[in-house]
């Protein structure tokens, strides 16, 4: 049953990437290790060995499954046309910012302590680069869509201003004051205006 | 002695904090120890300890550190008058997170670990949190001299911007293009003018 089978492989590589990702986001870089994956997930000792040989493995394999989780949560329902204007815009960034830091703090954490891991692990630093990739061109194309004149530095301008309100709410100082979704989308609104000098 | 005593105190407590700081930037969280400091700051073994006693006294003491530290990266010379508008201002911002990206990215790394732990143990958060206390109340001083109306959310905006160009840069998917202190001026301008709507 060659069909069965594969849809099995694929249901555990991802049960114990998701964990994975649970761990680093619940206890950190040393709480993650092959069999803490396994006792996590509730597999036999040495599944996670299996799959993930190396600890580089599975580490590789909890950022590719990072930025599938990342790219369901930030993907913009109902992506309005950039001809609209900043505006409309800037509301489905408000939106995917709150549904990102009220229902998937974790992955957030996960994430940093994942880019922290690649500024020390160059073999890490090519999947993490390669995983986020995709995203970067798609608001590369959405800055030149509004019509910005300098859509690279725009796109790395508005992707740094999500993370750093991502990072402040999830870890830093402002952990205990999530703006709501209008607020993040005035803060967003403001930001493209200035962009793009409307 | 006790004042020739005291400045030793002091000079082998910050060199304790500032070695527990490049070793969480090199190793991360699970390379800081009370023996790994001694080693590498070359201090007879136990001087760490005999400092700080617990593993949560050794963080808060890396947290308070960087505090100072971070302060004179940031501290904004030739402040101009916030009258004088956003260019201005913006300038001085682009230059102070150039320092920080080319001269202090470990204590950067270094804040990002504390963050994270922060966000696992209510002890330490405390510490982190009121580090960053002052930092946060000079942010919202200025947003409300350059005549913001909404200094507190636009104090966290553009902290957020700030941070966000920071982490991309030194631990996430931009490392290898810090951008240069006229491209860092230029997004704050683009980000000020958004905000105070000019």
């Amino acid at each position: 049953m060659p069909l069965a089978s594969s849809a099995a492989d694929t249901s555990r590589a991802q049960l114990i990437a998701d964990t994975a990702l649970a761990l680093l986001a619940e206890r950190g870089l040393r709480g993650l290790t092959h069999r803490a994956v396994d006792e996590a997930a509730g597999l036999p000792p040495g599944s996670t060995s299996n799959r993930a040989r190396t600890r580089l493995a599975l580490l590789e394999a909890a950022v590719r499954r990072l930025a599938v989780r990342e790219a369901e949560v930030l993907s913009l329902p109902g992506m309005p046309d950039p001809v609209d204007g900043p505006e409309a815009l800037a509301q489905v960034i408000g939106r995917a910012l709150h549904r990102s830091l009220t229902g998937q703090r974790e992955l957030l954490v996960a994430r940093y302590e994942l880019a922290l891991e690649a500024s020390r692990r160059p073999e890490l630093r090519a999947a993490y680069d390669a995983a986020g990739r995709g995203f970067r061109e798609m608001l590369v194309a959405m800055m030149t869509a509004a019509g910005s004149t300098a859509p690279e530095r725009h796109a790395l301008s508005l992707l740094a201003w999500c993370e750093g309100l991502m990072f402040s709410c999830a870890a830093g100082s402002y952990h205990a004051e999530v703006p709501g979704p209008a607020e993040l989308g005035e803060g967003a609104a403001e930001l493209l205006r200035g962009m793009l000098g409307r």
